[in-house]
């Protein structure tokens, strides 16, 4: 017996349609009980996932105009008996109509509910369902296409090949166990170097396509940094403006630093100003400063703004030395200012590579980008390939190669097969919960939490 | 033959599931390109109205995952040949898809298309079609409750029957014209009074029903207004708190000055806060001081606060005399702290209610929201009837009235029938830009221009 679930499932917000969704054994029951043709006929759910025109009606008052579905399972999104019905889109048809199916003794879907079972059901594997919340919060068209990649299965399968590699591992492992005598050990040891150096390269793979999957997701984190008065704000404003896609519908978007999303062709910047950095006794400030530091230490890539119409300053040496053994942009501001261009600066940048811009005249810009630009397709061939771009599959594969490291050392040191044991089941424990084989409850929780109701 | 026009038809924003639909002669064509099954056969057009499930494929690149129903005309929305594509909810999905279509020769839908080709395909009366943008932006339940009466063509059957009288004072008239010698005449002229007296007793009633109407629609315009510092701000944030539901996602809130939106149980407050006002030669504040004028007079009802623990003042006389001739409630505020109420105030407020209320201590506010609630139920007996809504129609109407009585003038000095025939025209196109028979396609433009695009 699975609950009767019910959400809204589309947008907030006046729209012309929204849809409410029911799933779960009395979710045809329930339809029945709110529909009527205009006849005054019932839902007929013979009509499987035909569109009925009528209207939900409670106790003779009609609640709504609408379209309404039937689908039995096991075809459907959950494997579960669905109704879907599409309303007038307000809010307050959309309310009624999940108010009226509450009342009828459906109880109210948690965050992602619908998509969690339609993974326990079967439907989906964990990294399918766990692409469809990245489909539809999407920032990009590559972080898109990722994401139907992922929802096709094939992250799923890379996943699985990993786990059934292991399940080998395992059977050596376990044979050892119960035949440490054998000569069968010096036969499987060979066979065992060859499977855990395949995993770890997999692995390895996938781990590095994580960097990857996190610009696609979340796009590259951009952290503007300099002086005061150096520009700052004038170069986020010119890399916004214009004729590129500023996506502000982003929700979470912290406005509390000045964040923004810029679309480059298909690259997406996630860029931040910072305040700006110099030593100061000012208390507000300095809260400020280090926030800047904090910010490049989560930063993809720095753009470092100097300014090359003044001469240099101890505040200049003190934020090159922050930027140390960071990936930078040098970018010199004010080249339409008689300039302060000298040898010293040549001596500071040294062998830097340096961009010369204008914010004011919007000089250098496109060179800029386009450096940008590369910096996200740079040794990236595999742009279009398959990538994680999921944290918690990332911090699992990661464990999974610690504990196939541990198991290849202690086979090397000929530790005892049944210590060894107990990193074969952490590997195991560590892939399953990626291909839901161990996953439990509390992450499941997790994962499905950050889903939109109704999905 | 007829375009073929698409449109996202959710609301923007994450969602779990949003909608393109399209409309018109090549809608099923260009669904049929678009969709192929999950087993790569295409749409199937047999099955009407049923859900396919599959995949958009353009160029053999998948672009979403999707139900997809293709509905042949006439029995849809707008009577035209339709396919809705139930996407992933996200921005980009909804794009793609919606882009897909119109490079396949569909065109973007104008705001509230859809429906005006239900309308001018007969599906929906005017007045219906009229309806479908306040029940999506219905901000009460009662307002919901109108439009869906509207909806059902209830306001449009009272526009009709006026229509037919009118056409039968106008067959009256008309016969004059023809046979002016003809004792018709004087049979007539009984005849007409009768119609004229229940055309203007209907028209009269509507025009009534309208002050509910918008106060159905809209809210009803509450103002508060007093001297500076007399706890406007606190009471507004009183009345805004605790249990009642806020309503801050109705699009188009001015921010400019502070507005809310309260549901005081079905009655909506649309709430303004205004400056204090009082004498002044600061020339911002001065604006300020107009601006609460202004707002005055648009208001239903006006919430004037005094402080009740000071004296009496010149401002508070100047308030006085600005409140004359107004719908006002006086508010007394601060109750706590030590009266200066007195025989003064008596004197001053004479025999007007009066709502003694501690913002501070939340005394008084109950009472406050009872006659808040009263002033939109009392004499309102039919709270549940039929209502106009629309301030287009109610314009309309008022010009009908107003050539219907041109006409009885007419009639009664005897004035030649063929000049009364002009007010007898424009009697009849008032009316029919309500009925939708002599509406232009200007009118047409300037209905839908208020719609969602993709409804």
């Amino acid at each position: 017996m699975s609950e009767t679930i019910a959400a809204i499932s589309t947008a907030t917000g006046p729209g012309g349609i929204g849809i409410v969704r029911l799933s779960g054994d009395q979710a045809l029951e329930i339809g029945q009980k709110m529909f009527q043709t205009m006849d005054q006929n019932p839902l007929d759910l013979d009509k499987n996932r035909v569109l009925q025109y009528g209207h939900i009606v409670d106790n003779k008052q009609v609640i709504d105009e609408v379209l309404t579905a039937s689908m039995k399972g096991p075809g459907t999104y959950t494997r579960e008996d669905m109704v879907e019905i599409y309303c007038h889109g307000g809010r307050i048809a959309l309310s009624k109509v999940l108010d009226y199916a509450l009342r009828l003794g459906a109880r109210m879907a948690e965050p992602g509910e619908f998509t969690k079972r339609a993974f326990l059901n079967g439907r989906l594997d964990l990294s399918q369902a766990e692409s469809v919340i990245d489909l539809i919060e999407a920032k990009s068209n590559q972080a898109y296409e990722q994401g139907l990649l992922q929802l096709s299965g094939a992250l799923g399968q890379e996943f699985r090949e990993i786990e059934d590699k292991l399940m080998e591992v395992t059977g050596l492992i376990v044979a050892n166990i119960d035949f440490p005598e054998d000569d069968i050990e010096l036969l499987n040891r060979e066979k065992f170097q060859e499977l855990a150096q395949d995993l770890l390269a997999r692995i390895d793979h996938l781990i590095q396509s994580a960097s990857r999957g996190k610009m696609l997701k979340d796009g590259i984190k951009t952290v503007i940094v300099g002086k005061p008065n150096v520009g700052k704000s004038s170069l986020l404003n010119v890399l916004l403006k214009e004729d590129r896609a500023i996506v502000t519908d982003i929700p979470g978007t912290t406005r509390d630093s000045i964040e923004e999303y810029i679309s480059l062709d298909d690259v997406v910047l996630h860029i931040i100003d910072t305040a700006g950095i110099r030593q100061t006794e000012d208390k507000v400030e300095r809260i400020g400063v280090e926030r800047s530091v904090a910010a490049m230490d989560q930063a993809d890539i720095i753009l470092a703004l100097f300014d090359q119409s003044r001469p240099l300053d101890q505040e200049d040496q003190d934020l090159m030395d922050l930027l140390k053994d960071r990936k930078v942009l040098y970018i010199l501001n004010k080249s339409d200012e008689k300039g302060k261009w000298d040898q010293e600066f040549k001596d500071f940048f040294q062998d830097k590579e340096t961009f010369s811009i204008s914010v004011l005249n919007k000089e250098g810009i496109h060179d800029l980008e386009e450096a940008l630009k590369n910096i996200y397709y740079d040794g990236q061939v595999d742009v279009q390939g398959l990538a994680v771009t999921n944290l918690r599959q990332l911090d699992a594969l990661r464990r999974t190669k610690k504990s196939i490291e541990a198991i290849k050392d202690g086979v090397e040191m000929d530790v005892p097969m049944d210590c060894i044991e107990v990193d074969v089941r952490e590997a195991l424990n560590s892939i399953g919960e990626i291909t839901g084989q161990t996953v439990t409850e509390d992450i499941l929780d997790r994962i499905f939490h950050d889903f939109c109701i109704g999905k």
